[in-house]
C-alpha cells in the first residue's frame, strides 16, 4: 500500500514535557515518523508518497470553527505577548464559568488545551496541516480505487476533540478522514482506533451520529490517560446511540486479552457494513512502551493487521501513538505487512 | 486590632512556578506573610497571636466533601505513585467528558485544580487547615466582641470554589469565616474583595445566595487571570439574583478610577446592612506588582482602610495576594490602620 508522508511534521518538536510533576525526555518526536518511514522502505511495504494540499473545509467539518482559528493563529497571538517560546495555558476554565473569549492567548491556550503535553510552537500549525492533508490524501486515494493507504500522520489526532486538543494532538486526522468518506459518497464509515489510549476526540466528534462507527480498545480511563472519557457504558448518544464501542482494558493486558476484544470491535464493525474504515493506528500497546501498560509483543502485530483486513474493507490507516522508539517501525508497519497478507488493501479492480 | 498568625504557613513553599510558558521564581512564598507580620509588629498594630483548631465542618460548609477529602489525601496519593515531588495534574477534564473518579492522582489533581501555580505538597493540608483556622479564629474574636480582627492567612483562598483550587488558594479562607459568622448567628454577611484579582472562589460559593453579598474590584477577566469569571453582568442567580457585584477595572487603573468601584461597593454593603464584614485583603492591586496592572501607591492605602472602616461594621481581615515583596507589609498594615483612624475596629463595647 502507499504511504503518505510530510516531511512537516518535523515542525512539531520539543525536547522535553511536562510528565507526571517534572520535565523529562519528550515521548512525542519527530525521529518516531523517521523511524516508521525507515522501516516502510526497509519491509518495502509500498511507495511514499506526498501529500495533496487541501483547504480547511474537511477540517472544519468535524472541528469547532472558532477552535479552528485559534490553532491558526495561536502561536502568533502568543509569541507577540510572551515571546518566542513553546505556548502553555495560564489556567484552564473553573468549573460554572462561562466561556467568554479573552484578549490572553495563555488564557485561550487554556480554553482550548486539556493538557501540558502538547504546546503549540511556530510550526504546529504547519504540521497539523500537513498531517491532515496525509490523511486526506490517503483518504482520496481509497476513493480512487486503492484498497488501503497508509497515513503517516505526526503529530496524532485522536486525542483532539470537537473544539479541544491535548494529548500530542491538534486535529483529528482519523475523523476528518473519516468525515471526507462520508462526504464523498460513503454512506457509512467505521474508525477502529488500536492506539492504547481512548481515542477521546474520536469519540466525542461522533458521538452523536449513525453514520460513523467508533470503535476504541484502550487503557481502562480509571488508571489511564485521558481518563474521565472512553467508559464502556459510553455507547453514543442521540442518533449515534449504539454507534460507540469502547472496550477498555486494564493495565497489564496481553495479547490475548487484547486480542478478545479486537474481535468484539471487528465483529460490531463487520455488522455495521461501512464502506470505509479508518484504523487509528497506534502501538503504544507494545510491552516495552514507556508510557503505556499493555504488553503486546512485536510478534503480535501482524496478527492485528491480517484480522483486520478479513474484514475486507478498503481501509485507511492514521498513524497515532507509540513510544517505544526501537520497535515502532517494525510494529506500525507489521500491521500494515499483516493486513496485506489477508490479500486485503489491493486496488478493488483486482480485489473483488 | 488583633492579628491571628500560624507559623505553619510555611508548609506552603515552592522555589519556582510556571508562569507564561516557563519557569520563574515563585511569587507566592513563605516571606510575604512573613514581611507582613514584622509589618504589624513595627507600626505596633496589635497582638498576634496563634489560631485555634477547628474540625472540618466549617470547611465542609462551603466546599464540596468529595473536593475536601481529596485535597487531604491528594499528597499521600500522589508522592505514593510518583514520589515525594510537587504534585501537578497529569490532565483537565476534556469538555463533554463525565467526571467519573480515577485511580490516578495526576487526573484527580486535574479534575481539582484550574491551573499549575498551586501545587500539592507535603504540607499543603497543614498549611490549608492553618490558614482556616486563622480566618476562624479571627471570626471567633468578632463575635466575642473584637470590632476587627486580621487573619494573616496564607496560602490565600479567594480563588478556591466550591470544588476546585488554584491560583495559590488551596480553601477558601474568606469564604469559610463568612459562612462562620452565618451560622454563628449574623442574619447577613458581606465580602468585599480588594485582591487585585477577582474573588472567583467567593463568587462561586455564594453565588446563589442571598444571606452573602459579594463585591470584588478586581482587573477585567477578559485580559486577567482567573479569566471567565468576574465579569460585571455575574450579578447572582436563584435566591442570589442582585447579591454578587463585579467592578472590574482595565490595566492601568489608578487610585482615582479604583476609588470609584470602592465607592459603588461600599454603598452596596452599606445598602445591605449586613452584621458582619469579610474583607479579602490582597495588595497586588499597587503599582509595583510583578504579576498585577493597577497603579495603586503606598499612600492609597490608608485610604482604603479609612473608607472600609465608615462601615461602622464588624470586619474580619482575610489576606489574599501581594507579590510586590518590599512593599506587601506596608500596604496591607496601611490598610488596617487606616481602618482603625475612622475610629472603627475598637471592641464593640467601647465603640457604640
Ligand atoms: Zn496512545
Ligand atoms: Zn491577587
Amino acid at each position: 500500500m502507499k504511504t503518505i508522508f510530510s516531511e512537516l511534521h518535523s515542525l512539531q518538536s520539543v525536547e522535553t514535557e511536562f510528565y507526571r510533576g517534572k520535565w523529562v525526555d519528550a515521548f512525542e518526536i519527530p525521529r518516531r515518523a523517521e523511524l516508521v518511514l525507515a522501516q516502510i522502505e526497509r519491509a518495502g511495504l509500498g511507495p511514499v508518497v506526498a501529500p495533496d494540499s487541501f483547504d480547511l473545509a474537511p477540517v472544519l467539518a468535524v472541528h469547532d470553527r472558532d477552535f479552528v482559528r485559534f490553532l491558526e493563529t495561536a502561536w502568533q497571538a502568543w509569541s507577540a505577548e510572551v515571546g518566542p517560546i513553546p505556548a502553555y495555558p495560564n489556567i484552564w476554565p473553573p468549573r460554572r464559568s462561562r466561556m467568554i473569549p479573552t484578549r490572553r492567548p495563555g488564557a485561550e491556550l487554556g480554553r482550548y488545551a486539556v493538557d501540558m503535553s502538547s504546546p503549540v510552537l511556530e510550526g504546529t500549525w504547519a504540521a497539523a496541516r500537513a498531517a491532515v492533508d496525509c490523511a486526506l490524501t490517503g483518504a482520496r486515494l481509497i476513493d480512487a480505487g486503492e484498497g488501503a493507504a497508509f497515513a503517516l500522520c505526526r503529530p496524532p489526532g485522536h486525542h483532539a476533540g470537537r473544539d479541544y486538543f491535548g494529548g500530542y494532538c491538534f486535529l483529528n486526522n482519523a475523523a476528518i478522514a473519516a468525515q471526507y468518506f462520508r462526504d464523498s459518497g460513503a454512506r457509512r464509515v467505521a474508525v477502529l482506533d488500536i492506539d492504547y489510549h481512548h481515542g477521546n476526540g474520536t469519540q466525542d466528534i461522533f458521538y452523536d451520529r449513525a453514520d460513523v462507527l467508533t470503535v476504541s480498545i484502550h487503557g481502562d480511563p480509571v488508571q489511564e490517560y485521558p481518563y474521565y472519557i472512553g467508559f464502556a457504558d459510553e455507547t453514543g448518544e442521540g442518533a449515534g446511540a449504539g454507534c460507540n464501542l469502547n472496550l477498555p482494558l486494564p493495565w497489564g493486558a496481553d495479547f490475548t486479552a487484547w486480542s478478545a476484544e479486537l474481535g468484539k470491535g471487528l465483529e460490531r464493525i463487520a455488522a455495521f457494513a461501512p464502506d470505509r474504515l479508518v484504523v487509528s493506528l497506534g502501538v503504544d500497546t507494545f510491552e516495552e512502551d514507556p508510557i503505556s501498560h499493555f504488553r503486546l509483543r512485536s510478534a503480535d502485530y501482524p496478527q492485528i493487521g491480517r484480522r483486520i483486513g478479513e474484514l475486507g474493507l478498503p481501509t485507511l490507516f492514521v498513524m497515532e501513538g507509540g513510544y517505544a522508539i526501537e520497535a515502532i517501525g517494525v510494529n506500525a508497519v507489521a500491521v500494515l505487512s499483516g493486513f496485506e497478507s489477508a490479500g486485503a488493501g489491493l486496488p478493488r479492480h483486482l480485489n473483488r
